[in-house]
């Protein structure tokens, strides 16, 4: 198993307000992985990020290993990757079962959560402010704020009998999980004060070092409600 | 890491026209891992199986481990779950970057591949004919032939410079392209002239003993084209 050279260059291309950008942003940052943050933009994908990723999609990691770039594509590929580097700080839980539970949740958010909740409030509100768009569906976002109610209920039923997503330790899962959440907090968008398991599992995840990148960067014309900064809100 | 206990019995809920499902044939098979196929049907998703996967979503691994029941949902979790039980009969490449490369492929195909030419093609002639709902649409079946040219072309520019999809060795992500591309063949919209380096790694895949229950299945009223059955096409 390969690990850290000390001469590696690390760049990652993400996007400031998508999931799966957060998501690598947030595991990289967790892991101590030092790396540059060349932000990119995910509505408008570049010829040169097609040439990296022929699926056209973001994050991409790009490492320099000795003269050769080597390219990590989207979290399929990255999350697993950036585990198989860093086996001394272990993000997967220890068993075969804890691992499916972790991937399953992690489907979950990047699937269920992205499809329901991301492709209608969060796409409204944020994608359509910085792609000038136009202003946001009034019906799709109540749909969203809906969605949104029943994926919180879910959350809570499992940290009701769970510390962390999976069981006892911190894993991708749950930095996959706030990463999704993020982009609603910053709109204000999540009910906390109906979620409070949630609400508290969440604000051990905001007060990491690791989200200090996603506190730094506003939709341009959106600024976040105030207590997207409030660490223990 | 736990391994195949003598009493496990093992239930596999798959569709048998849906690809992920045929993933998970493919992946139990080529593993030797015994298990009984519930035939579901992925077009109407029953309250049994959301009580299994809150997800709604095929396939569904069911182990009986000592009188509990373990549930393993979707192949995002499936597939490292069943490489972690089997780590005897590896179907991961050995190194960090090899991996990677196999869970970009995997996701090329289970996203790409499957929005560009599952939801056109095989929606248009194999989900419609399923559920009874009406003629296939000319200008989408149109759409995915198009685009099925370009995932072909992309597929023989890899195979052009590795022998699997990943490099010397066999490894899951040939058995989630063959999955993918089984639906299209069964239809015979493969246009396999015009990819032969395409047509000589999938002639090598459909000859192994775990394509078997796949050839096995036909849609009702739409039989497959005769070379579906011809394992050296």
């Amino acid at each position: 198993m390969t690990d850290e050279a000390p001469t590696l260059t690390r760049t990652l291309l993400a996007a400031p307000f998508h999931e799966d950008s957060r998501t690598a942003l947030l595991v990289l940052g967790e892991k101590g992985l030092h790396h540059r943050w060349r932000r990119e933009n995910h509505l408008n994908i570049t010829d040169d990020i097609r040439a990296l990723n022929p699926a056209g999609r973001l994050p991409i990691l790009l490492e320099d290993q000795g003269g050769e770039t080597v390219v990590i594509c989207e979290t399929r590929s990255l999350l697993p990757y950036v585990e198989d580097i860093t086996p001394n700080a272990p993000l997967h839980p220890p068993t075969p079962l804890g691992r499916a539970e972790m991937w399953r949740l992690i489907n979950w958010f990047e699937v269920s959560f992205a499809q329901q909740v991301g492709q209608t409030l969060v796409y409204e509100k944020i994608d359509k402010a910085l792609g000038k768009m136009g202003p946001p569906d009034a019906q799709a976002m109540r749909l969203g704020l809906y969605e949104l109610r029943g994926h919180l209920e879910y959350l809570g039923w499992l940290l009701d009998r769970r510390h962390w997503l999976v069981g006892d330790h911190m894993t991708l899962a749950d930095l996959v999980g706030a990463a999704h959440l993020s982009l609603v907090d910053y709109l204000g968008d999540v009910p906390w004060s109906q979620a409070p398991l949630v609400k508290e599992w969440y604000a051990r995840l905001k007060q990491r070092p690791c989200f200090r990148p996603l506190l730094d960067v506003q939709v341009p014309g959106l600024p976040p409600v105030p207590e997207y900064y409030d660490l223990d809100f």
